[in-house]
């Protein structure tokens, strides 16, 4: 396996796994220890590296054509972990006019033994965009 | 302000803030430092103390009879930063017959000088029920 130096080592594994449906790249980005967790929208929460894993690939059968933008936000640095907060902008079948909301994204990464990996991936969808006032309607 | 030994207690101070409607004891339950950030299901994030501070003045303005049960879900602790996943089960005015769906959290901690403190709070909203098959139905 690997060896991250940097949490953003780690996550630009875990996005590229993401885009190229690879699972056990998807596997080397996550920490070898138990107490990891991922919350997807509109799946249930899955902990532990055997129920990650599972939940990686059945998203990755659907076989989706997938690129992925990432601006991230904000991060947070402490000794031996930090959280990356960012807007992942997900393209499907290269189709960039017809844009999807982006989803709000929580990373946490931790510096153990073997380098940088990730413990917690949390991703949300966005508020809906503000309603459009039609001409002559009182807002 | 009150210096939290565990971050534990500085989510008890957070969560009965939120029942309290008090923008005083919220505050308190969050890091100092300006690197925080609060990500809330329908609100865009917002970061450091005074926009996360007005964020709730606007939220606790609605004056919400409001109960929240916790359940934790996860742990991950680090040297000085603990991660709390939880649902978060929100009950108004007593009503315990139509219950919200639980708002799935992340709640990150930092340990500093003056204890343990919030930095990142991320709620969202979970995936929506089963439908349920009406008889005779094929699934």
């Amino acid at each position: 396996m690997d060896t991250f130096k940097t949490a953003q080592d780690a996550e630009d594994v875990f996005y590229d796994a993401l885009e190229e449906s690879d699972l056990e790249k998807m596997m080397s980005a996550w920490s070898d220890e138990e107490d990891i967790i991922c919350i997807q929208p509109m799946r249930n929460q899955v902990r532990g590296r055997t129920a990650i894993s599972n939940s990686w690939k059945e998203i990755f059968a659907a076989n989706a054509q997938l690129e992925i933008e990432i601006h991230h936000q904000h991060w947070i640095e402490m000794s031996d972990a930090a959280v990356h907060v960012l807007h992942a902008q997900l393209i499907f079948n290269g189709d960039r006019t017809h844009r999807l909301p982006p989803l709000i994204t929580t990373n946490i990464f931790r510096r153990g033994e073997k380098g940088w990996r990730m413990v917690l991936h949390h991703a949300s969808l966005p508020p809906p965009p503000p309603i459009p006032q039609a001409p002559g309607m009182k807002p």
